[in-house]
């Protein structure tokens, strides 16, 4: 029988803190890092090394599972854990956000959006019920609210709007997903773009409504990263200490250590394998770009003492090579490289909060990057 | 200390023949299947999947490797086998056919051939000794001569005129070999396309200049599969029974039984990966085109018994999923599970000759791929 979601807080220090969150599917030890699974692949990497890798959740794109393969499909196919071969926990956004930035034609009412299908062009529409729906057909452990999620920088009037209708769909959802599977969850997501009353009063409006976890959406979409920490900052003082806080879409290792110095619990971001798909490997030593000519002879691994076996089983000559030589092969292994460090610094993360020394944790590996970043300006 | 390079003959049955082939880097059983790693990489695959396939040998192209990354810069870091992390036998080809295929622009003269890279130009040239030297520094446990190959139909004074070349070429290859590492071995290639008589001229030449294993080159060029297994059948027996003999670039699973019978011990071809990046799965049930809309709704996996995981793990709707939403991981997938089903084509084929029933092994392979072309003619 699944258990009931819930977050045992096992440690703080400061406003930082570290949890055991059970699901339907298993326990995520937080603060967490969900690795994205846009069209239930994590873009190249075989399940069982995303699980290698310390994975512990998921995350799959609503947006994108109902226009292919459809949620009814993938619910007659036994649910998106059983598709996709993760049997561990999974969060799904609830498509708002890619129908913002894929579609190309929506139109926002009080029922919900409808928009244009990117793939075949087909008019779809997406109401709060809908979303619900969807999610509760692919079986996520954690579902999300719609919401309606405004670029930066926009006009007050323009933030407010989209939050206050992003509340009222926020009720819509907790009625709709009342008939949810034990053990599943469904968080509000708080908006209010820059304006810290507006994500003040989106803060409380979800409280009221009262969800088992909290997300700040609508960040990392063009503000400076003082902007988006101070409202991070904020809001997740706002939320209840005994709820898991989820900063949406974020972000770079710095960022995660700066929102988990915050309060905040988990997190999702396509940057680990995006970067690695790319050529660009995060390491203990910074980052490292390893089409840059002068690791063509390089025989040393990219970190001898690394967790992950790609990052030390080959040499950064050879990785280099399959980048030139366009082979597939070296996406792969510098995603799953990625993968393994945004991992290895949650755990590390967890360990430093519950021996009280996040900060020493979080600034020594700030200074990592920084000292590699002076040593190779310019080149990396 | 390297062992000399040998092969064992363990059982023939009719003209077919198994054996263990003794190399630098360890034993290949044959008949064995080469997957091709061009450019220093299994395309898509990690390397320990393929090893996991059953592989225990490899193809390295010396065309594409001593233009990128060169090799002057793989022996500097270890070799191809540390390079490409494949501590197992590396067999590699001359360099001549992919001349041919590849490059805009070449010229042939009695020293050698000199080409334009098709990566950025340079005019490059490649000699007999060239072509020895590049293998030696690769580290091949299997080197070939250079040769030139003649694309099908042509000249039969053309097709004598390259033949004839390729010999005086397979003397100078064999003295620039000399200095090789202990262990390895050199093979020569039978040419002289559809010819019978010069196919034979070919042989006895080689023959008389004296090489421990021998291939049959400049087939599976356009003619038709009776011409193609006629000439194999002629050319294997006019071979010592004691040396391996290698059939290049050849072929599909039918090809590949046919030519056992006809007594080849050794294939390489890019069939399993270039077909599995395209959504083509070799099985037990003959070929799947798994982004035939039919499999969209399929919970079954490929194959429940196979022993490949990727072949067991994943439903046909998932991999068909992966297809159409051009997810990376479907074209690896379907790679490995092709690797695998050549590496048991070539294990069944090796049991059935100890057996003394590789007829009857042949034949049943065949008939399950003829039963399914029936049930789905014209759909995969």
């Amino acid at each position: 029988m699944p258990s009931p979601f819930y977050i045992h807080l096992t440690a703080s220090d400061g406003a930082a803190r570290s949890g055991e969150m059970t699901t339907a599917n298993g326990v995520v030890h937080t603060p967490a890092f969900m690795p994205v699974g846009t069209q239930a692949s994590v873009k190249g990497v075989h399940p069982d090394d995303v699980r290698a890798s310390g994975a512990e959740i998921l995350l799959g794109n609503t947006y994108h599972l109902m226009l292919r393969p459809s949620a009814e499909r993938i619910a007659a196919l036994g649910g998106l854990h059983a598709f996709m071969r993760w049997p561990y926990p999974i969060l799904t956004d609830s498509g708002g956000f890619q129908v913002m930035s894929l579609s190309p034609l929506r139109k926002i009412t009080e029922e919900g959006v409808t928009f244009r299908s990117h793939i075949d062009g087909a008019m779809v529409e997406l109401t709060p019920e809908r979303a619900m729906q969807v999610q509760m057909l692919l079986g996520s452990d954690i579902a999300m609210q719609l919401d309606e999620c405004v670029r930066l920088p926009a006009d007050r009037t323009e933030v407010e709007r989209a939050m206050k209708l992003s509340l009222r769909w926020a009720e819509r959802c907790k009625r709709a997903f009342e008939g949810a599977a034990a053990g599943r969850a469904l968080f509000g997501i708080v908006q209010g773009g820059d304006d810290h009353a507006l994500r003040a009063e989106s803060a409380r409006g979800l409280v009221d409504i009262g969800f088992p976890g909290y997300a700040i959406g609508g960040l990392a979409v063009g503000e400076p990263q003082n902007v988006m920490l101070d409202i991070v900052g904020e809001t997740a003082a706002a939320l209840p200490a005994e709820g898991p806080r989820y900063l949406m879409g974020v972000g770079t290792p710095d960022d995660l250590l700066a929102a988990i110095a915050r309060g905040v619990d988990m997190f999702d971001c396509v940057l680990p394998t995006r970067n690695g798909r790319h050529g660009l490997a995060f390491t203990r030593f910074g980052p490292i770009n390893i089409k840059n000519a002068r690791h063509a002879d390089d025989h040393e691994p990219l970190d001898a003492e690394s967790s992950c076996p790609a990052a030390r089983d080959f040499s950064r000559a050879y990785l280099h090579h399959l980048f030139r030589a366009g082979e597939a092969l070296g996406g792969t292994l510098l995603s799953i490289v990625n993968l393994f460090y945004y991992q290895d610094l949650m755990a590390g993360a967890r360990a430093a909060i519950a021996a009280g020394r996040f900060a020493a944790y979080a600034g020594a590996i700030r200074e990592q990057w920084v000292a590699k970043a002076d040593l190779h300006a310019g080149d990396d």
